[in-house]
């Protein structure tokens, strides 16, 4: 952002009142008017309030790249349910994979115990090892189906080839895209373009803006909403797997004012510390949490060691949710 | 880690056990005996728990490079407060720059009175740049020192060159290292020779192991206790200064049970979402918020735009400490 | 990796032998014999050079989980073409997009006569943003081949869509893959089942075993060889665009024997750091270089910035093709 | 930096000559005259060919931070030696500590023969542990003193405390300030107060523009000049310890010509990766390399899977210089 100053007007004393309003200032000289730059990492601000101050002549930025995200509303619909920035804070609860139809309704039973809304769990899985499993496939979203129906609950599960989208569409009540497909645009567009909301995870070293840029692809291909969902970047440190940026997930849910959620499960991948991150996440803004439980992790055909047993999550779950009868 | 199994085991039924403790496992082959290893981003566990898994042998671990942090209490006493897990937070409060006698004074004052229990401001100041205000030296300590004893708070500062350690601890309860000095082993001797307790704040890019290894040498050098301060790691994205890095927190609360507090000013610099993240630090396990405040923050001598009014001080304090009469 | 010791072995004794070999090498304690750990960022060695060390009794490590990958020999054939370690450096050359078939003939024209032997050019383009030039799709593959045929070239070019694999397979002697679905698993299988060779660009934050991994599923599914493209990963500095990784180049065609080649224009998005790093990466020990070149870069309808002219081109191809008549 | 145009001009016009330069353009709106943005990242190019394009009116940009730096010369004097742009490259080379002086003796006496200019070598030693070697201080100057003179070699070593930056720069021609103390102000005014040219380390996150600074703040205080060493940053992949990062040594020497070095041997810490790394850092317009070498890696005190035999000194140092009888 560039503030152009009056002619006549002091810039050190307009800085004075910039960085009063929280904004990171540097002059700039050889231009045929006082002119500022307004750092990134500044504080938004409407426009009017730097207009407002003496000496500024206009404000120059460059056009929204994603104007369907910025008119985003801050709560969405998911069947019934509201998720967002005002509403009670949702859990979303369930397997890394959809393992059968048995241990999907056990789980959905237990999900639903523990005050959860909304069953997540994998049929399509995207693997980084050709050999480790891909998922049960269009099985594992009817049993998916068939045990959130039984107990009330939502389905979200991720979609990862485009031609899967309407499929996956006919079960999911929201639609998951996956860390590693952020930046697929025939993905995003197919998603998008069932017409359902879509749960768009960050990928891994995604900036906001990109992230806000793939949402956007999204809602131009026909999405009904977004949620975005935090769950960790890559970072340097292997003693927690990824680093958990709710920077982001202040700046989406208090400034931008989107629906944000976050996945501590992945973001850490350690089970002892899936709880307090958790929790700072709905402190961060977080419209609600995701988490992966398994009945039996030593048994997960995936991800067991980062999953809760059910006594976990209901413990978790209860401290998240305030006291429940 | 190696887990090493008796050759008559099954390795598959033990790896079932371990992933089921919450450890990544990954079996291995060539060894004269069945090996598993037990991946960065697991569980920690006592090793008897390990050891007590049927078809184990032996546990193998390098000696742990730190052993002084590791004996390290949970709480520290700073003067008369009381600092760490299940001690009620602390809020440490004050100015980027200590500027002047009457503005430290000034200060004082409001930070004593939103609740703040130790005063922090700098007299020596580590810049990026030469041309930056390098902070008013010994005279500061003095003013700090006097303003915080008018207010009944305690005293953190800064120590950047090794010859002023003594002359800090004359003045300050609690000497700071700052990011860019966490890995000057001879300001850590230094800081640690004074007896005092450090706060040390991570590096920009430390991880959790560079980070336990600067306070060994603080320990081994005498300091008295050391209190991790986490300030934001480097990240890939302007639009958050630095990457929060609450994962690390609740590592070293709640799992190494070491006192750690957030600096959410540094972390993000951008004054909109200081107090989302102060709120996700203390959930996150942190046992204090350190922040950033200014009589007329478009006047600071150095990071403005990420400090707070005292208003915004008063009411975010409120928040965090709880309602005060 | 883990070296056990005979039970009488000095294991100070063998370190001391495998740091001499370049082992970065810890003790671990508590195990039913000595025991050693190889640390990552070691040299690599036949495993027969360590069980030789004096004290070592076995060495145990994981499968690989990329066999296929191991057994890949160092040079591949793209058409007559010969790529890889051993064969002289290859320069693939062309524009962003392929924008119409007048200028794909004009640029084939050109990067024949400054040496290069394959052709590249966007026809499927991924992009950030939903608002931006998505290609021309099918016609523009059949320009790209028509100007490649007319002038003796191979022809490289991206595919997006899994369901687009089989038709740009018809129409390229080479796959791309790109940065941003390095991990998408449906349309690695896809590239990979038209038997064709596939160019794999790198993630942008990839390690080197997810590349290593996104191969394998390739190769899993019939692709006839790899091609590994390093185009910079996501680093934390603006002033280069990415951090362009020749440590892994290195690694890839020196250490694992693996054919690689560097896309310098997309590392940098400099125009003015092309050429010294397309000189570095033939230097670390790249099979080849891909480089930008459009007509006239301020037409391009995409990445202009980053794109050669036609002198630049010819000039740069000539200092890095060695003396030509 | 903001292009100002006259409020007749045709900003699409303007924009397609500046991408036509190399440069990435944002159009702004906004402003009281059409203005763009160039992004970081851009070609650098005199002001005055921006100033030349038809429709621009005025450039705006921040005044440089470091003016001392910009002046700086391409090529710098250490005792007789020129290093820099246009010199020939040069060798730095020696063990990672000095460990005696009849060890200094015998690797002075190799590194000579195999064509180094300069002895490196460690007397104060930054260590990540405390219980790590810290080297011997005071007593190893004067060793590698006189093992330098007695082989007509110039001397760098690393200082550590300020207060020991006028007993080093008595027997060094060279002061080295190590990655992690390149933000410690004190240091850098230390060495720079010796009026001896400082051998400046990249710090393991440091931008280039913070790069640029700590070496502003060494040329305030009096350092008859600065040469800059590239170390490789903090990356996320662990089978190469450091990232090297050859682009910013092509901006440095190539765009702002300055001197700059490159040190593959802590880059990669892999030893089979030294020789690919050092041929591309002076492809990347490195004007030498600084390498890591000991007489019998494993009896080193530190540093010994990195270092190089005197055989591999011997035959990478023929490979860089040329053949030499």
């Amino acid at each position: 952002m560039i503030v152009n100053l009056v002619r006549t007007s002091d810039p050190r004393a307009v800085t004075r009142e910039l960085v009063a309003l929280g904004l990171w200032v540097t002059p700039l000289e050889g231009g045929s008017q006082p002119q500022l730059r307004v750092e990134e990492g500044s504080r938004e601000l409407p426009i009017g309030d730097i207009l407002a101050v003496s000496g500024v002549e206009s404000v120059a930025r460059p056009r929204s790249a994603h104007p369907r995200v910025d008119a985003h509303p801050p709560t969405v619909r998911v069947r019934s349910l509201e998720l967002g920035t005002g509403a009670p804070p949702v859990l979303i609860a369930g397997p890394c994979s959809v393992e059968s139809e048995a241990s999907a309704h056990a789980l959905a039973h237990r999900v639903a115990a523990a005050g959860a809304k909304i069953l997540r769990g994998g049929a399509y899985k995207p693997r980084t090892s050709p050999y480790s499993f891909q998922g049960h496939g269009g099985q594992a979203l009817e049993w998916l189906r068939a045990a959130a129906d039984s107990h009330g609950l939502a389905v979200v599960t991720e979609v990862l080839d485009p031609e899967d989208a309407a499929r996956v569409a006919e079960h999911a009540d929201l639609l998951q895209i996956g860390s590693r497909s952020m930046q697929s645009s025939p993905l995003l567009r197919a998603a998008g373009a069932t017409g359902k909301p879509v749960l768009l995870k960050r990928g891994m070293a995604a900036t906001v803006e990109e992230w806000l840029l793939a949402a956007e692809h999204c809602l131009v291909a026909g999405a009904a909403a977004v949620i975005f969902c935090e769950r960790g970047v890559r970072g340097f440190d292997p003693s927690t797997r990824n680093l958990l940026d709710l920077g982001a997930v202040a700046l989406l849910a208090g400034v931008r004012r989107l629906p944000v959620i976050v996945d501590p499960s992945h973001a850490v991948g350690r089970r002892d510390l899936v709880a307090p991150l958790a929790r700072a996440a709905l402190a961060a803004g977080a419209a609600g949490v995701m988490l992966e439980t398994h009945d039996s992790p030593g048994d997960a055909l995936s991800d067991g060691p980062q999953a809760l047993t059910p006594a976990e999550l209901t413990e978790l779950a209860a401290s998240l949710l305030g006291a429940r009868a």
